[in-house]
């Protein structure tokens, strides 16, 4: 069987998750707590970060953008990230806007201190960062409102790579309760129609033991 | 004629500027000062950031990755990611490698705080984040070398992405004369098989107002 290595609200092994869903690909989870450094996964990923996809055949994959390309490549079937060069672009440039400054300006802020800091043992949340990110999710939010209100899904007329970047990241913080949906409601619904398909029913399953996500986290009509 | 954005020593930007040059592709540079947040560059990439390339047919494409990976399907001869999705999976592994994990870790604690945060208006340099950067790139280096004792370059048989990535950032770390290359002597090696090619010339022509590089910089034989 497939195996995906992740950690839990990791929100870059969520789009692997994702991407193997829409592809049709069948995986089993294996949990990687990447603070322990185990040898045997350092061998998998010299760099210790999840996620890390093993094939059936035992060929090792490393780094979400890798892999999400490789599937794309492999599995050309549900082709997620478009058909011309300039459109491929496109998927691609917002891609690395979720992936990089969504990242950095809000996921790390927020899901990065108040949760994976802790349960990795690399120390206290530091608010003034959490402030930031709960300022900067709104200029975010803003701009996936001006995108869909413009195309049918984030980077054209077909469902995307970026929508499944995106999605990866704010259900992360939406596990915390952290996104403001209430002042961004086209940007609501573009998420509730991401959240309504099939393969991103697995993550809204998920439980951390201990932090419960709030009642509207799974609900489809948020 | 095709422009490039960039800024000086930004490795992103050199990136591209090689991947360029590796393709025989014409084009003008233009030094965009991202700090300004020009109305007109905002446009073309609303992440504010360089590089950015603008097609001779008005095609404006932003981010690195996504830019590398254009050139790549859009001007296929000389490909730099390799043939097969395993391949081409481990090129990818090792670009974000340096995109990410050696950015991170090096070339933000030294270019960045030594130059970049100054030309941009940004603040002062950070004692702790450069003695961060002076001791994490040892172990870069060390990772150069185990790759490129093993392969004929970093991601296998072929000059690739990869090496293109790997070049950018240290030649940008380089020009502050901050590679210990003594101390790693097949990484150097590597790295004058690198210097030496066509395309990396003109950017050991660089010269920042004020701001001369070593010596060794653009001498081959270093």
């Amino acid at each position: 069987m497939r195996t995906l290595y992740h950690y839990w609200l990791s929100a870059s092994s969520r789009k692997v998750r994702i991407a193997l869903g829409e592809k049709g690909l069948d995986f089993e989870l294996q949990v990687e707590k990447i603070s322990d450094r185990r040898p045997e996964f350092l061998a998998l990923n010299p760099a210790g970060d999840v996620p890390v996809l093993v094939e059936e055949d035992g060929t090792s994959l490393a780094d979400h953008t890798a892999i999400c390309e490789y599937l794309d490549e492999a599995y050309p079937d549900t082709p997620l990230i478009g058909s011309t060069p300039t459109e491929r672009a496109e998927t691609r440039r917002l891609v690395s806007w979720f992936d990089g400054k969504f990242n950095a300006e809000v996921t790390e802020n927020l899901v990065g201190e108040k949760l994976i800091k802790r349960y990795l043992g690399w120390g206290y949340p530091h608010a003034a960062a959490i402030r930031a990110g709960l300022q900067n999710i709104h200029y975010h939010l803003d701009y996936i409102a001006y995108l869909a209100e413009r195309r049918n899904w984030l980077a054209g007329d077909t469902f995307s790579l970026a929508d499944i970047s995106a999605g990866a990241h704010l259900s992360a913080v939406d596990y915390l309760g952290d996104v403001p949906w209430d002042d961004h409601p086209e940007a609501r619904l573009w998420y509730s129609r991401i959240k309504s398909r099939r393969c991103f029913r697995p993550l809204l399953g998920d439980a951390l033991p201990g932090n419960p996500p709030p009642a509207h986290y799974a609900d489809l009509d948020f």
